[in-house]
């Protein structure tokens, strides 16, 4: 191979000061899921494809890698659609398994098969990579990390409640303080609906009061009229184009405008519950908001939709989002499961925390000590004192040549190291050992045990 | 979808309590890879083809996963081979990408790509799923992980040295006492090739010579002979079929037998090194000892050969390997790039820790306490104590809904958690909490600040 090698497009390498700063994410995000209570699992990266096809609509179809057939797969691809160069309906003939899109589908499956084992409710977190063959761009891979928390098996809105402390909890030890989280209520987007008196215009119509802050009030209902919706409907939810004031005023308002609809009506009062108790229990960092635009999902959530934006200083989408959802597991014959879950956007909470510069020093903190290397002797004395060294936790590593003394200092140097100990004929002959900072130069000749100590401190 | 769901074979769901022991596994392995030095990489899941088509030999090729084209993939696809229905020659019109089938091979890929960001030596390590499309057996999967860590850009022979201490160290951390380090070199495999004057049968050679302890000397010869070895090759390495003793006494008789061969020679000297120093240092729990039936992977490797076997009293095959290659990344162009590194088997480690009981119970601890739910009144109480306790790191979880009272505490019990607190009207009207130890049954009335300390306890 002559040309330098490359990796497949929308993929990463990920260098050892990255994996180290995703790692302390993920950290965070772990035990924090494991303090509320929820346990992990971890499913195949690749699944039966009739596990994952029809589960994400047309367009998520033709988004999930398939993996080919091993062996001779022709031998069983079906003859008619080879014959007529037919890509798609030939794939199933050739390819019977699929690598994962989300980890909500996986999830489903795993406790329809695994029901007799599982103790419900079921609180579940799950860690792993997703595939996805979207084009490539800004902040969007074909190979990344999808962070779920979900509980199955429980109507209880208490679990909203927790799910809101959950955000707040994690935003807040990640020392990312400020974000939003958003929430709104299907119920309640279907009461809008209802009042307008068109259902199959609720998405045109949450799009279009998303501009307000952008193109006024005038603009929206311009571009309402344009969609289709009439006059009248908006005139009947013009509260909406005024929609400021505390949580509170803004379920008040809504249960008036949404009076005449029951399903509406019994949105309000979920909605109400999860922000009374959640005003109650308090938010450290986080801030609740109530967003009646926020519609993410529509066909698949049925209760409460959460979304977390980011500190306003940062310019960036979402950074988590879930929702409650009736009957997830449905799809593979286990009925009546509700279940209510939420995410992390580990990559772009990643790319929020660089522009913040809150990833804390220590986390991408190397080995401690490089042990300079004179020659054979020299170099089992200090693997004698690395030994105890590394038993007493200190990251530290021998330079593995005799090379000249300015290429291993520079060694030290370009990887971060903070110290260089210095072990050679003087100091074996006085069991002991001189410690360079290499920040600031300077240099003290110290025994085992305070060497220890000050690696220790350090 | 009327049947239950399934995975495809060779693949695994993992429960809570096998995530908590992979990952404790994992996490000893990483920590300790980081005490000697090792930095982390990740690459991605899969790679372009061409960069693992042909590394691994034809067997290799065929078990290698091939993702699918998106699209049209039938429109690029060769028309002369989709005529013969040639599977195998069809494969690269229609697929570009593949599943990694290994770590080294897009280790080398990544330190090429990367060598101008990279510091050399570079100690590198790597904790990912990989995946082979092999026949399924026990303890043999189609996805499972791999363990690996490698310095590349050091000939220097203290890497050995270091690698068999991190063996020693991580083994030892585990609880698991009594592994057997196994070390050979590639080098002295040439020189017995050499001696008995047939380097194409040094395989058959090998594989006879480790039968010793099964068919005895006569039935070993016996079949070196029917593999066309000849009598006068035997009696030259007739030290071999007595091949016991120290470490020291076997390298001895092996510095005689390989005299006349200057790689043997070699051999023999970096086996000395390696194992004098390893004794000068010493090792905490593990055994190391010579094995020249030791052969793995005689293609890839140059220098030292390592193999782990568990302790004696498990019957399973080796938890570790690795050796010296000099020169992995010459593949992709980089010539003179020596590395060393070795390999932790996840999941037949797991498999022995689970066999001799050494998975401490705190790896599997689950939620502490369950606070049982008597309505959203008392619930909102709780959930008020439930934060204080999870900012002090304790994992407590409400039962989400205020279910009859025998079917919360059997969630309890069923779920393995020790204690509930039971906070109803009376103990809200005295602020404390009933603090119930659910293996004993017996119940105190505590403050909070009592709640606390107990829960921290235990």
């Amino acid at each position: 191979m002559a040309s330098k090698p490359s990796i497949p497009k929308g993929t990463r390498d990920f260098s050892p000061t990255e994996v180290a700063k995703r790692h302390y994410i993920m950290q965070i995000i772990r035990s924090n899921f494991e303090k509320f209570g929820f346990q992990p699992i971890e499913t195949p990266s690749f699944e039966n494809s009739d596990t994952l096809m029809g589960k994400y609509g047309e367009e998520g179809d033709r988004l999930i890698f398939k993996i080919l057939n091993s062996g001779d797969y022709l031998a069983k691809a079906n003859a008619a659609h080879l014959e007529n160069k037919d890509s798609i309906k030939l794939t199933s003939s050739i390819s019977e398994k699929a690598l994962r899109y989300d980890l909500t589908v996986p999830f489903a499956r795993y406790v329809v098969q695994h029901q007799n084992e599982i103790e419900f409710p079921f609180k579940r977190y799950q860690i792993q990579p997703v595939w996805r063959a979207d084009r490539p761009q800004k902040g969007r891979f074909r190979e990344f990390f999808q962070c779920d928390a979900d509980v199955v098996g429980s109507a209880s809105l208490w679990q909203e409640v927790e799910l809101v402390q959950l955000y707040d909890t994690v935003f807040t030890a990640l020392g990312l303080k400020g974000v939003t989280v958003k929430i709104n209520n299907r119920k309640i987007l279907s009461g809008i609906a209802e009042v307008i008196g068109a259902s199959d215009k609720l998405i045109d119509f949450t799009v279009a009061l998303d501009k307000l802050d952008k193109i006024g009030e005038d603009g929206v209902k311009k571009e309402m009229i344009e969609k289709g919706i009439s006059q009248d409907a908006i005139q009947k939810v013009q509260p909406l184009f005024h929609f400021t004031g505390t949580i509170s005023e803004k379920i008040e308002k809504l249960s008036q405008l949404l009076a005449s609809s029951d399903e509406g009506t019994k949105g309000v009062a979920e909605l109400r519950f999860i922000c009374e108790n959640s005003a109650k229990l308090g938010l450290s960092t986080a801030i609740l908001d109530l967003d009646v635009t926020l519609a993410r999902g529509l066909n698949y959530y049925t209760g409460a939709i959460f979304e977390v934006a980011p500190p306003q200083s940062v310019a960036m989408g979402s950074i988590g989002g879930g929702g409650r959802y009736d009957d997830l597991t449905g799809i593979f014959g286990l009925k009546n499961m509700s279940g209510v879950g939420i995410s992390f956007g580990l990559d772009r909470i990643y790319l929020v925390l660089e522009e913040l510069q809150l990833f804390p020093e220590t986390v991408t903190a190397t080995t401690q000590a490089l042990f300079i290397n004179y020659g054979d002797a020299e170099a089992l004395y200090a693997m004698q004192a690395m030994q105890l060294l590394r038993q007493a936790g200190i990251k530290v590593e021998l330079y593995p040549d005799n090379a000249k003394m300015a290429k291993q200092f520079q060694h030290a140097d370009r990887r971060g190291i903070p110290y260089a100990v210095i072990a050679a004929e003087t100091e074996i002959a006085t069991k002991s050992f001189a410690l360079k900072n290499l920040a600031t130069g300077a240099q003290i000749v110290v025994d085992f045990e305070c060497l220890k100590a000050v690696l220790l401190q350090n």
